[in-house]
């Protein structure tokens, strides 16, 4: 199996509801460091996973319909906690729209899984995986 | 599949018995820094794998109990080289039996997996995973 | 020149006012990982520059009080924006006062000055350094 | 299930053909941190999934018989682009021969499989896992 | 002081002349992840040390002109080794000019100095550091 | 001022002797990830601050003296805490040495000044930094 990694950031204000969550009830922010993983089995004839220039490209333009928001304001995301778990879903699943809609190219629609990770702070991070 | 990591740390001494381990068979050390990852297939009520600040403070406590020792003392670890792989498993399984008497809170019961990396320095880590 | 550095980390959510600061004028956040230097000629009778653990404990005492806020609301940073750099002179500023009142220990009278890096992403870091 | 991770690195030179690769068409170069991870379902007698002294000195002349060269010369890789992908495999390949040949030692027959990443930047990089 | 540092990265293939540098004097490549630190001894009216925006477009640009290319060719560069240390003091300079050009914006030109760190690997670094 | 840096590494066993070091004052350990910058003003006629292959050897030899052993055992080190500070001026008071005697070369005879930094852990690390 291979995979591609690609690393890129972006930076929210939320709050998150529920006792378990102490001070980080209140309205604060996070960097959220986000590494985008894409798995295939095969190579495609140009020996790669997915283009990384495309999958950049379309990486950034999603981020940056999150970041420099606070999200607690935001529809798309009404409803439910903006914990990095949550988070990491969420981004995966627009990255598995956009492949299959074709933004990371033809190739891209061969990918078998996607993966993403986001770091919070030096040490805590959260991941989804998920199939294609 | 989701997975949330925290980050944490112990130093020890110890010595290594067996010929291929060359010079680490006399007394040294080893600053660990440890990551225990907690896997789940999906999110408890308020969007999250476990609770970090609990899963924190046990993963803190329970390296307590080795840092700051010289690990061939240790009545608990007698009979087997404490190699990082080896101190990688013991994490696990104690952080797995602090998830199942209820440590990491009731939804850290519902958990599927654990796993546990040593980093020994900026060239070698090992890695222990194991299901719940 | 003798220096120790430790590092701990905090999230807030704040906005910037001016235009050079694009998007980051709306209401978003950080996870700011701070690096804290203490810089000294010579050591301590004990061997050290600063004792680490009051050090360790100060630094996120101090962080606590800035962490899970917006920073907009608070009253002792109002007037100016909270940039990355403000914020590193801020911390510093607080840690030299704590250095002056003996939270530090006595040897930490003996400090010549210190650093404060704050980390807001992957490619992206601000310092400030000041004598003591 | 055990790892171990070893990483070492190379510095090469390359040109990709493609349309795909835009500016790097032209010959240009990398530096690869290389993460070599060993896997096992089981230790061995002495607490190990492999001799890491005996897995770096093969990883080390292994990436000596790539780096420090133009690959568009290397008759071994002529053929194929030498993508980041495309080398992963090629180096867990190649470690796959000496653990079979028994470079790394008796032990490391038992290997289950073995991951390799090359790491290309601080925002990119990719891997190959198989069995062994 | 303050300072504020963006990371950047660059990929090109070079060679280097003697002896001292042993295998290297072949043709191989590198990627340096590139650190490019603006000191300053006080904060401009919007509290920061330089508009980060468009220094992480300038220094873009600036590694643009060098990237994806083999340094042996360029004439810029000629009758030089291209050693990290040749390349930080490049790339310092030329983003001193850009910043006395006022591509930084004015408040660049308030600027005390600027250092740039070229990371060739995870073992090794040069830096280059100089007044404004 | 130029500079460049070489990473190694390092396993001791230690206690501290002071009640500032609390459970630190029982044998334990620790992993020193170590850099060791070497300044200067000006480039020699390789364009290298110094021979980066002979300054590795020399690192990796020294670390050597001290690695895989109990500090507490070690004649040279009697009668001073082996501290992280303290180690830190060991090791660069012996990488001067070198220095003087020709171990790194000639060129190295014109170095201005060398630092050296012993990272203990992910949140804490020291430096001690020289004329030669």
């Amino acid at each position: 199996m291979f995979s591609v990694t690609i690393r890129d950031h972006m930076m929210i204000a939320h709050s998150l509801r529920g006792e378990v969550f102490g001070p980080a009830q209140r309205l604060h922010g996070a960097t959220y460091v986000v590494d985008a993983t894409f798995r295939r089995a095969s190579l495609d004839a140009d020996g790669i996973v997915v283009d990384i220039g495309r999958a950049s490209e379309v990486l950034h333009e999603l981020l940056g319909g999150l970041g420099y928001r606070n999200l607690d304001d935001e529809p798309d995301l009404a409803g439910s906690n903006t914990t990095t778990e949550v988070l990491a879903r969420v981004i995966a699943d627009r990255l598995a729209d956009r492949a299959r809609d074709g933004a990371l190219g033809d190739g891209a629609r061969e990918l078998d899984g996607l993966a993403v990770t986001l770091r919070e702070s030096h040490v805590a991070w959260a991941s989804y995986e998920r199939a294609l």
